[in-house]
């Protein structure tokens, strides 16, 4: 396949997704070469093919839009849930990430928190220490992982009053590995899987590249997942496992009540579905606040894969995560040692090294303070300079900010027109297929406020208006 | 699936892909209790289970053994080929390292050289140095990878005299994370893919993994794959993959000639077969020779992807390896993206510093030396030891010595039995599911000569005399 016919590939995948929705303009000839690193040439060839294929048709003097879409997609199943049959998320969150790594560009739209909040020079001591001594562990890194770690780990799950075994934990290289091996051990293709609306991209990525079926749940911005829109799916589908963060989730940043958390427990246990528990925020939050505990606490029925990361709380760029995997550990565990073997050796000993240490303890506690000024700081900016009829969706802890564009508004425009001033933001397709949540835009507060900042956002407000 | 039954499964598993052969005894629940972690009771129902099934039957006072196979069973097709259609080397393999990873053993099945031969006090520094300097580049590490070590790989291309563009370059978590995805990305599942025989558990893993089939190509231990035999299944199979290793091959340890090269890579053209060239041991040519070129320096027609790690020559221990991927390569960044989302950050850094200092090339000149001496040394002994009818494949670089044993011997008793003895060992049941190369034994020559392992070899020489 050439570039144009591959180009050509993923904008109507894109089309499909409603990235592009019917009578949208699509970026123009130059933007989409600019965006896409390719050459003007490259994406006229890609935007013909598009239109002999009839999904685009050009207008005078304005470009390409979409056509309307054939009749064979899938429609709303309810206003509760949303199917997907085919997901289809990963060529666009792939391209939003490169769009964002272009340096010197203000990365709202990051997932990842700033890394000066980070304890860098002491990790880089352990770091060192641990590669130095790695002729003493030779293969102490190996599948289920470090014994030190899984330690350190449930030593950290205990201070959470939570009971859990060394034996039960695999280290992973980050937590992206970890819940795709998690959902990988508990699914076979075509199966179903709950996840929430909206939903970090991961989760999409994931069923997308396991073959499985995708059924978002309605989710609630401040309570997150309603019980009454999972009963009545779980009640329709035959549903094999749920994707969900309790706490701080991403993107919206609420944490489910104790209350919450035990309704949705029940109905899992009822249908027998495996519960795949993105805890990656867990730490985040809020200073003086004592952080909710995470489903896998009432866990009495051995139902929920719990997973975790160093990654935003401790060491970015590290890639070092965990799954509390109970008896479904030796199925991960055989499973990683085929596709990636293991995590890194030294970065397992180094942070197992630093996590029970004072210095780890008085680091969180910075960094939580931190986070939650820095996020209160742009929250009363965007007050100050949206468009009132941006709703603007605040949360207890984490680093995102969840804005609302209101009916008619563009998310994916927005995205476009951000890269232009400056500034990288992970538009609402990235999180769902739901036409109202493409609407959102999820923003990255980890970053201090500087002034650029400020002009930037006031610049991309006055367009919104 | 309770304890048992999976234990059941294993084993019935183990006597498909021929681990234990039909009328062999399996160990006793006392040694099968000890090597799984299981208790006794959990063996003993397993084993029950397995007799119900018609796998296994008692036999008074010695144990259980194993029945005929069903007559299901694919056949080998030719003298020269061996199909077969679905592998499942993965849970034996695990099982294998899961037993080498007793402290104390020694490691002479283990795959991963001695850790004292590399340089772990300048990459821990360079390790430290890399890990405080994070901030600095945030997220260069990120698919396809640090910019830096892109180069530097592509000088090391270049010393070897080949042209290879950083832009073609991905790195990855290990040459393991790096294998797969090349394999993923040029099949589907289904799919036929050629292997050596014997070839590396890995490759078979990965086909296992991917849902393809595999045939093994008759392999001469001195001269590598047979053209006419590949010849023979490419007309008879729609092959879409191979796999192979042209320099110091695992578990062989022969290099590729260039003629013979050339007659395999223009087969593999006229037939369109993608070739994944896993190449880690490439760097371990014996002190004073010069490696030959990988195949990947003659692939004029870009059907070549080439999988490189530092893990042999540099850090082990470290998870980072590279794929060549030419014009493959976004297809492997996006499902590296969505799997485990990059390599890490630090390691990145370390070895893109260290990879072009003056250092690195001492280094490799002082592992050469010493991996060719422990080799000689071994090799004397084993002379000296082993029975008569052990044949002793000797070969030039790398650090693995392949055994074969004689008719009728049995390398999966010979690794319990060795076991016993201390030693670990990797049968050729790892490697190939042909009878004939199952009789081998992989040893790994990279630990120095003890006392300790002379006098265990000769207690293994004299069990098997």
């Amino acid at each position: 396949m050439s570039k144009y016919q591959r180009l050509a590939q993923q904008v109507s995948q894109q089309i499909e997704q409603q990235v592009w929705q019917p009578g949208q303009r699509l970026p123009s000839l130059r933007r989409m070469a600019a965006d896409s690193g390719l050459s003007l040439m490259t994406v006229m060839n890609a935007y013909q093919l598009l239109e002999q294929q009839g999904r685009i048709e050009a207008v005078p003097r304005s470009g390409y839009r979409v056509k309307d879409l054939p009749a064979s997609r899938p429609a709303l199943s309810s206003a509760a849930t949303h199917v997907r049959d085919q997901v289809s998320i990963n060529n666009f969150a792939y391209q939003v990430l490169q769009a964002s790594n272009q340096p010197g560009l203000l990365p709202l739209g990051s997932a990842f928190p700033d890394p000066n909040l980070f304890p860098l020079r002491a990790l880089a001591r352990g770091l060192g220490r641990a590669s130095a001594a790695l002729a003493e562990h030779p293969i102490d890194h190996l599948p289920p992982g470090s014994l030190a770690l899984r330690q350190a780990i449930a030593r950290h799950y205990s201070r959470n009053d939570m009971t859990i075994s060394p034996d039960d934990i695999l280290i992973t290289a980050g937590a992206m590995e970890g819940l795709n091996l998690a959902l990988e051990a508990v699914t076979q293709p075509g199966d179903w899987v709950v996840i929430e609306a909206p939903a970090f991209y991961g989760a999409l990525q994931a069923i997308e590249r396991l073959g499985l079926r995708a059924i978002a749940v309605a989710t609630d911005p401040k309570q997150g997942m309603q019980p009454e829109a999972l009963a009545d799916v779980l009640k329709r589908y035959p549903v094999k496992a749920c994707w969900l963060m309790s706490r701080y989730q991403n993107p919206l940043g609420f944490c489910l009540s104790q209350q919450r958390q035990q309704a949705l427990y029940e109905l899992f246990c009822a249908h027998d579905v495996w519960v795949i528990e993105d805890d990656v925020y867990g730490e985040l939050a809020p200073p003086g606040a004592r952080a909710p505990q995470p489903m896998k606490a009432i866990d009495q029925q051995q139902r929920i894969l719990h997973c975790g990361s160093f990654s935003k709380s401790l060491a970015p760029g590290f890639r070092l995560g965990w799954v509390c995997a109970g008896e479904q550990l030796q199925r991960l565990a055989q499973r990683q040692f085929i596709a990636t073997l293991s995590s890194s050796a030294p970065e397992q000993q180094a942070v197992a090294a630093y996590l029970d240490s004072r210095p780890y303890q008085t680091h969180l506690r910075q960094l939580r303070s931190t986070l939650h000024q820095r996020k209160q700081g742009l929250l009363h900016w965007l007050h100050q300079c949206m468009p009132a009829n941006v709703h603007i969706n605040d949360s207890q802890g984490g680093y995102f900010i969840w804005l609302a564009l209101p009916d008619g508004g563009d998310a994916i425009e927005l995205y476009h027109q951000a890269l232009q001033l400056g500034i990288s933001l992970a538009p609402g397709a990235l999180f769902s297929a739901d036409p109202m949540l493409q609407r959102g835009v999820r923003l990255n507060a980890s970053y201090p406020l500087s002034d650029k900042l400020r002009n930037a956002l006031q610049q991309l407000a006055r367009l919104m208006a």
